[in-house]
């Protein structure tokens, strides 16, 4: 046998010449490893996408989602060129494992007091906003259709059909603006009310998009004043039975989590598969499993994050941000390969572009109405700018493209294209242009918030109590992680030697802590003074 | 329409008077999500499995494998009560998903310095002691079968099928190896020899069953000798290949972690994911996945540690410890469900007998001879009671399971049943009594290793000298995590003030160094002295 052939025979390569087929050395097996080389590979490419986009000087200028988007068309163009049809975004995929992580660590680090604290604008602009937005935003599409505003085609479009379409676009999506306000620091108020909008809307947006979707199925004709009704109840269903099974989850593992002990380094595994049981528990009932894996989040936080031990802890915490960050940044990279390879656009730029302005008309409008009502009730009014930066912040995302893609209607490829518009059009224009804005306005930024001398010290007094108290009994777990380590650089010198080192000296204990105190205070005395002159 | 039916409809189910379909509140649409919740739901089961037996008194006495197959075996009975026929363990699940995180831990946790010093005597026993136990079993087991011994139906089983069983059950398995080593706390050289050998012969396993694998099927008569010759090189091609592979992620992982800085957050997902990738690429061209992934987790470690965040650097640690854990927990569960669940058992008590002797009989005959040839060499010999325990540690688990799956051969009921009889007798018989047998024998245990005075006192004095560099140039972050957390309790006192809190003084730096060391020494002479006595 020549050295040539066994060459190709070690290359796995087979000869044609009527050889026996021999002992093979080199296999190649691609179809076996498939699915999770794909997924992996995913995963370094968005991290990659990340890593680029954080050494791309310009880079910085434009929020992270959209410079995301435009890798994911380069991306794209190359999978076209190349001829390769990789399908990277299905709904199941979006819904079942892109969503969840990034929910999950929206529901897990949720500022609870400050959220409760809103709930009521919440969910006013949650329920009543996004019902309105869909209805006028539905029938002002329908009447332009009627006009005849995008041509012969269009013009006999069923109300229907229209209406199930603002159902999925009159939603505010929750990553996209987890993305865009991420990196503005607007004050914690103001983005609480936006955010938990766009989270609490699901259940609305999910009722009334399958409320639509049956309507449609069965026909104008067939739709009986009964099913109105039912359409109504099954709100109360789908958010009320999403937000209980979340809650009940989040009780279950904190539970588990106190009994977890000997076997302490699952903690981190059971605590994270626990959120997202609750999300697919409330899945398998056609529930809203964004408000469950929220609530389940806010729920389990306070007692998962007691019971744990520090390393559980951080490797949840981390675990968390890692998902939703690596969701999040391939979302977007998906929504700009999709755009590119998706073969069945059909572009109607008068549709798209009434789209876009009612979309935005309608925000405006329904957000003035809305925070009129609240600002009735509140004693903190929400005031002009916040209300701009409020109606600015409606941004549309992969929560929209996931429900168009699930779509079975006449004009569904209408309809994706348009989406995909919307949330272009929602991402560059509101997304790079937020930023400036919100110099432009003045907006009270988060640093900017001054916490009184008062509430300082008294919180400071409190965070030192309870560590004092904690060193003292030799176990400072009460204590939360942030605390130990903020106080482990300043306090340690004068906490350290008298309680640690030596045996308890309460006296000494309580001078060194006067003396903190009396710094502290002094500190921030001048801190004010400075800040007032 | 009544209440009744108010209700039905309400829980989705239609009724059946003719009455149009209209809008269901309620749905139910279980295999959409059915993929994702299976696998957390096992995540779950495995959890509380494993929490269940550290609560139970007894267990304490057995090894957590066999408990774990206890366990399993009590859900594999409650399945097939309720008639549930679920695909738990499939070769692909074993070898893509629960596989690989065991030997990722394995291989990053990996005392380097003491592998290498090893690595003579574990490729003896790994490459030499493979093959020999591989054809001294099988041509055993077929000398066996000629006699008649297992009856008249398998006298005429052919002696390639034989080699090929002989492959699959010859090799040492490493996670039921590190299942029991865990918990036995034996010398760390006698541990690295063991679970060595069951790492790297996986090289020689793999090429030996899909040598046989293709002789079978090529049929006896149609083999040259230029396939033999094939599979000599191939062993190089799989081993080699599967090595290198692993070196070059690693390598690039090294480099890719330096330049992660601004993505800090996606650290410990980049490291796991791209160590998991090497062993899938590995597994693409048919290479040693174990080897690429042990040898990635060895090569990157020591620049990955140092390149990443210290948060980052423990949520690698606890995701490594933990993905290892439950997988292999899940193995053991997976192997009792599958022994109840598998309807084709073919059980023959002088095969499963005749397996068991010969795989015990050689394996006690193999480490003679092998620790005899390496102790020609050896400085610090392989005494007697070592080669005993490095005998028992022989330990057969899931690897053989998956590979006895993955069998097209005419007795593949049979040899499924051996494997499985022959993995119990492993886990049970030599895991319950290795524990006594190691107090028994009086074998050096891990805490009863002496460092002498000399090392102890050097190596704490680099250790000291580093983390003291460090915190004069305020960077400690070559110092290893281990090193700050062991110090940051004693020494604190004397470094903290004199270097941290006032502008660096390297006058008092020294005499606390000094001071730190002559306390050491003394302790050191102290605790040698006590230990005389």
């Amino acid at each position: 046998m020549s050295l040539g052939s066994l060459a190709l025979n070690l290359m796995g390569v087979k000869e044609d010449d009527g050889h026996h087929e021999g002992f093979q050395i080199f296999h190649v097996e691609w179809s076996r490893v498939e699915l999770p080389y794909v997924f992996f590979s995913w995963i370094l490419i968005t991290t990659f996408a990340k890593l680029g986009y954080n050494y791309l000087p310009l880079a910085k200028k434009l929020p992270e989602s959209s410079i995301m988007i435009l890798f994911g068309l380069l991306i794209g163009v190359f999978l076209f060129l190349v001829n390769i049809s990789a399908v990277v975004l299905t709904p199941d995929i979006f819904f079942l494992i892109l969503l969840p992580p990034i929910i999950m660590e929206a529901g897990y680090f949720m500022p609870n007091r400050l959220f409760f604290d809103q709930l009521g604008t919440i969910l006013l602009m949650a329920v009543v906003g996004t019902i309105f937005n869909m209805f006028t935003i539905g029938f002002s599409l329908y009447g332009l259709g009627k006009a005849g505003f995008y041509g012969d085609d269009l013009k006999n479009i069923e109300y229907l059909e229209v209406l199930l379409f603002g159902s999925l676009i009159a939603a505010v999506d929750p990553v996209a603006v987890l993305a865009v306000f991420q990196e503005i620091k607007v004050n914690m108020v103001l983005r609480i009310i936006v955010f938990g909008e766009s989270l609490l809307n699901d259940g609305v947006a999910v009722v009334l998009y399958h409320m639509f979707e049956s309507f449609e199925e069965m026909g104008e004709s067939a739709i009986t004043p009964t099913d109105i009704v039912y359409g109504l109840i099954s709100f109360i269903v789908v958010a009320g039975g999403g937000t209980v099974i979340g809650i009940i989850w989040g009780y279950v593992c904190a539970l588990v989590t106190r009994l977890m002990k000997p076997v302490y380094l699952m903690e981190a595994l059971i605590v994270i598969s626990m959120a997202y049981m609750s999300y697919l528990t409330a899945e398998v009932f056609h529930m809203s499993g964004i408000l469950a894996i929220t609530f389940c989040g806010i729920t389990m936080k306070n007692y998962v994050e007691k019971n744990i031990s520090e390393s559980s802890s951080i490797t949840v915490r981390m675990g968390m941000h890692l998902l939703a960050n690596v969701s999040e940044m391939t979302i977007f990279l998906f929504l700009g390969i999709v755009t590119i390879m998706n073969e069945t656009h059909q572009w109607n730029s008068y549709f798209v572009l009434a789209t876009i302005v009612c979309c935005c008309l309608w925000r405006v409008v329904g957000v003035f109405i809305l925070s009129k009502l609240a600002n009735m009730i509140r004693i903190q009014k929400i005031n002009a700018i916040e209300q701009v930066i409020c109606m600015y912040g409606g941004l549309r995302g992969g929560v929209a493209f996931a429900l168009v893609l699930s779509l079975h209607s006449p004009n569904k490829n209408l309809f994706v294209t348009t989406t995909l518009a919307m949330i272009f059009f929602t991402v560059f224009f509101q997304g790079i242009t937020i930023k400036p804005l919100v110099r432009l306005l003045r907006v009270k930024t988060r640093s900017a918030t001054n916490v009184s001398m008062g509430e300082r010290v008294t919180s400071r007094l409190m965070d030192l109590t309870k560590l004092g108290i904690g060193e003292i009994i030799g176990n400072t777990s009460e204590v939360p992680l942030i605390v130990r380590h903020m106080y482990k650089r300043v306090d340690k010198k004068f906490l350290s030697p008298l309680l640690l080192r030596e045996k308890v000296q309460e006296p000494k204990f309580f001078q060194t802590f006067e003396y903190l105190l009396k710094e502290d205070a002094l500190r921030g005395i001048q801190k004010t003074s400075d800040e007032h002159h």
